[in-house]
């Protein structure tokens, strides 16, 4: 029962409608502080107005982007096609080598792309943020482990076993495809293009598209039979469905006895640490552990572009916390943020998504009496040409991998919980009767044990009363994600009592897993705008990154071509780099129209240009307001607004010293920032 | 013929009589420049002589720290054995989780690693440092690739035929064993216990571990059967040594017809983008790409720790050049640093290392009359408890990867510099017979082509005058390391006229690649001593990293548990966050001196102790000596300290604003910087 913000057709009228709401609500807001203001309230008043208002606005952009994104895109005034978007940004993404289909001279490898200069300089910053806004505000302990990883603990973590994706063969040539993804083309190109179709067949589709990643290989393989779908390149008949593992194969060592796998996800390397990590923090949870890499996932059949790589860089957050107290210490501080949700029950029976307060959503998703999870995953997606993406995966994974791990290496992975004085316990014991969950279960019996073990008491005491009375249950498996049928024989379930000076227990983690490209990619799109040239003959492509992000700081030139001012430019951009502002200078004779349409196309967000020995202009790329600045302070100027201490409007203000509270600290504030909502 | 410092039997005493030297010359400086100041000379006097003595006092630091690292290790006063240090470096490091054997609850696999919570703070401290000396400094194009990389672009760049080390396998076990490693280790163990061995044979021995590198798989076979050199686990038989290629292989794509390798540099990402790069740069050289990522080879048998691993992380950078003006823009900066050297002849020869202006390596290095060179390549090694390590790799690489490259792609990767009007040019053809050197060079076949085709415009014409009157002339193939005989059949030379309007030419490329773990476990052992403890009952270990470096920079905590001086730890805590500087709380009840040794260990610089809720105390690390800060001035003063703005001298004359110039640009600087030199 996944809560997800995910693709659907939320009309643009409604969101036009919830656009105009918020404004007013703005406005009336606005109006009253003013008034607050001159009716000099107290400064804690006014911090709290400035801070709604504030909210207001995040969520007045969010709908603005999902507005911006939704079936035709408004770039700054001139309406185009969602496809005729993608191919702008792309074309001006690989012109201005942001990214470079990798081995291209070779004719390129599907799926494998180059970050060129000013992507590597995006992928940089966006690192750097991350570490500040997570490892170092939230005190977490990064590692960095190998991707080359043994066998041993993918065997344990399940990835050797059940990492895969069902693929069908072209018959003839042998050419692989994704099972799914067929299907689903099928589907959509029936839905779209053949209007011939009956209402009966159209609902068949459209459920078919809603269950596609429920359907077991079986049931791929008769729709494919059913529809006679054949392969795409060269129409002939196709294989049933099998599974092919997604991890690339290699071997450790001279020998060829051991086999290893590149690190499908970075996540493995901290669980195998927790003891060490555990004793570092003091023996101490809550606690979390991160890590920045490589991951390598050998996709069937790549597409869409950067956002369905073979290679790609995920940041991934554990934290470990006691199973029976998963609160978050500054969770009151983004509960009314509100969000665009979609439950997964609402996404099978073809609802639509609502917006939610994320307290609301969280509370209402606590489990009842008759939701048992054994984990639980929330998708945070970002809206993008090719639909909703999903971009950071918060997941609980429970207790599942510290103790695969501990069972396959006999290290006991817990943590204690020292009582002051001995405890007499009651202890739950939930013993899951394996024999008979196999038989049952056959291949998702370890989900399902999984499931069992980590009911809280009061859902295992339930299971208990029901079992004992109706000799049967029904059980929601959140990774199986759906409900199976627990009978008495499967499971034991008891309570004993014991003193204790201790609570040894493994500890649940809650893993979020942001992965850096797919972040990258939405950000270029919604940075991305076109605007008509001086002359108004073409249109100029503009990326408007937050400075936070942006590759470049500052673009440095003369206004023409002399020796002098040549001088000062070099001067002021030895100046930026000395102080870490990344600068660019251009001494090409160029006009300054397309020296400024240049800088504008790689999303520099200033613009030094030297007229004069003494002071220069700086130019603001979206509002193209400039300002004048002594030589001498140039560079202290660009830092200050190009980090963030001052905003723009705060240095055309003269300089008015107004300290920004530039940096948040939840998962949605680091999208923000990154997308300068 | 490569110039490199490296390992060799340079005594103590000459060490600490050029110490002494240079020690008298900076006292003679330090005076004359006092008396400068009190006679009132000009600033620009001053700075100079400021410059000169800095200078002195680098070198100094790098003869003092030779000499440490030398047969024993003098680590605050205590004297003890390389081997003894060493282990107390290592304890420490994985004692404070700096590193950990990866997956270490499975038995670990050899050659991997992971950092963890300091050592991945001290990485990421490093590779920002390299990015900002480097990259931003040196205006260099920033490029990611990936690691996965199809095997057509390693078979162009050499490595499927040629990245080998030989091996020999246990005949009973199949143990595996690089072959060299077994002949060193027999003739040093040799040479060091066998008191009973004969002068003629410890040269023998001598010898042979001299010429190691060179030696042929026959060879090594050879004197493996004539020493009876045995597998040292079982002491079963060996096999012939053959060749195993040290790349990971793996499998691109479903379909098993697509074979792909790890890569074992990041080079060939950049080299193989040479073309769009160049256009990103305007069309001008030079330029400078550069590439910070993973690398992995596959070795035999990993040992050494952190300095001979299967997976690692790189840092290189390609400076493409015009072969004709190979010259540095800022190399006379550098030109007048002294180094120890050790040229590859001298090597050979048993001559010991000696020191030496970088100017005049660099003049006594240029070709003459009789030498060749293919390529070049200088180690920069650094002094370890295992020995003299290689940590920077500069080779000059010639046109050699861009040529293949084209070759093998078919994409013209040259540059062009266009005439203001039409030349007539006569142009030099150099070609190679193939066949006849074929015939006679085999497997180096390829190198020698390679060679005589880099050949200079003198060289060339030098050699086909030798060819004339001589019929044949000896070469020096560097990339061979030998001379080989090229007869008159095996090449032909000539000038031919025409008239051309650009010169297209294929750059030469010089890449300085660093390997960023070597550098950070050299680093470690840098910083690392021990100190009596106060009551002088234990010693206490220190790591005294630079601020820049130091993965904390700061710890607080409050001098006695009591809930105000807490809240102030916490708000200094927060407000050194907020500007991005790591630190460290520490609320334990503890000890005051065991804090500051928990500490210490960690190599943070600096600790904040709360005394009172108006002022603080700051303790510095190694001097130990302590100033008072106001409670709000003490972020900004940690941050400037920790970021290099001031130097803790400054700090401690009462925030006397001295601008230290912090960051050099040069190689050289960088790792000085590093290792606070």
């Amino acid at each position: 029962m996944a809560v997800t913000t995910t693709t659907t057709s939320t009309s643009e009228n409604s969101l036009r409608r919830a656009l105009a709401d918020k404004q007013s609500t703005i406005d009336a807001r606005g109006n009253a502080m003013r008034q607050l203001k001159s009716s000099g309230a107290s400064k804690a008043e006014i911090d709290e107005a400035v801070k709604a208002l504030t909210a207001l606005k995040l969520e007045k952009a969010s709908i603005e982007n999902e507005l911006k994104a939704s079936i035709s895109v408004d770039t700054n005034g001139s309406v185009i096609s969602r496809d005729a978007f993608r191919q702008a940004v792309v074309n001006t993404l690989e012109r201005r080598l942001f990214y470079i289909p990798a081995f291209k001279i070779y004719g390129g490898v599907a799926g494998l792309y180059d970050y060129g200069p000013p992507g590597c300089a995006v992928k940089s910053n966006v690192l750097a943020f991350w570490r500040q806004h997570f490892v170092l505000e939230e005190d977490m302990l990064e590692v960095d482990c190998p991707c080359v990883t043994p066998e041993v603990i993918l065997k344990a973590s399940g990835h050797v076993d059940k990492f895969t994706d069902l693929m069908v063969k072209d018959e003839k040539t042998g050419n692989c495809y994704r099972a799914d993804h067929l299907l689903k083309d099928y589907c959509k190109d029936k839905l779209e293009n053949d209007l011939a179709i009956i209402a009966d067949k159209a609902a068949e589709f459209k459920h078919v598209l809603a269950v596609l990643d429920d359907l077991s290989g079986e049931q791929l393989g008769a729709k494919i039979k059913e529809y006679d779908i054949v392969a795409p390149d060269t129409k002939n008949p196709l294989s049933d469905p099998y599974p092919f593992n997604l991890m690339f194969q290699t071997q450790i060592g001279p020998s060829g006895a051991s086999t290893g796998y590149m690190r499908p996800e970075t996540a493995q390397g901290i669980f195998v640490n927790f003891k060490d990590l555990y004793y570092y923090n003091g023996k101490k949870l809550p606690f979390a552990a991160s890590q920045i890499g490589q991951a390598f996932r050998n996709e069937i059949s790549p597409r869409q572009g950067l956002l369905r790589v073979r290679e790609f860089t995920l940041a991934e957050i554990e934290h470990f916390v006691d199973p029976d107290d998963k609160s978050h210490p500054k969770y009151s501080e983004v509960s009314n943020l509100e969000f665009l949700m979609f439950p997964r029950a609402e996404q099978l029976s073809g609802q639509s998504a609502k917006r939610l307060c994320l307290g609301e959503a969280v509370s209402k998703h606590l489990p009842n009496e008759m939701a048992h999870y054994a984990a639980d995953c929330w998708d945070a997606e970002i809206k993008s040409s090719y639909g909703w993406i999903e971009c950071v995966g918060i997941a609980d994974r429970s207790a599942y991998d510290l103790r695969a791990h501990a069972d396959k290496s006999g290290a006991a992975l817990v943590a204690q919980e020292k009582f002051a004085e001995p405890k007499e316990v009651e202890k739950l014991v939930i013993t899951p009767v394996k024999k008979e969950l196999g038989l049952a279960f056959k291949g998702n019996q370890k989900m399902v044990v999984e499931a069992l073990e980590a009911m809280n008491e009061k859902e295992a005491l339930d299971m208990k009363a029901a079992l004992e009375t109706k000799g049967e249950v029904e059980f929601e498996v959140c990774t199986l994600e759906k409900t199976v049928t627990i009978k008495k024989n499967m499971v034991s379930i008891s309570k004993e009592k014991k003193k204790e000076g201790q609570r040894v227990f493994t500890p649940s983690v809650i893993e979020p897993s942001f992965g850096i490209g797919r972040i990258i990619y939405c950000l270029y799109e919604h940075s991305f705008y076109m605007r008509p040239s001086k002359a108004e003959d073409e249109q100029l492509n503009v990326f408007r990154f937050p400075p936070l992000v942006a590759p470049i700081k500052c673009t440095v030139f003369p206004l023409v071509q002399n020796q002098q001012y040549e001088e000062v430019a070099k001067q002021i951009s030895r100046t930026l780099t000395a102080a870490g502002v990344s600068n660019k200078k251009d001494l090409t004779g160029t006009s300054i129209g397309k020296r400024y349409a240049r800088t504008d196309e790689l999303g520099v967000p200033f613009a030094v240009t030297v007229d004069s020995t003494s002071s220069v202009t700086i130019r603001e790329r979206d509002s193209k307001d400039q300002i004048r600045v002594n030589v001498d302070e140039v560079a202290a100027v660009i830092k200050d607004v190009s980090e963030g201490r001052y905003t723009w409007t705060d240095i055309s203000e003269k300089y008015r010293p107004k300290m920004k509270q530039y940096l948040g600290y939840t998962y949605i504030n680091f999208i923000r920032a990154c997308f300068g909502l």
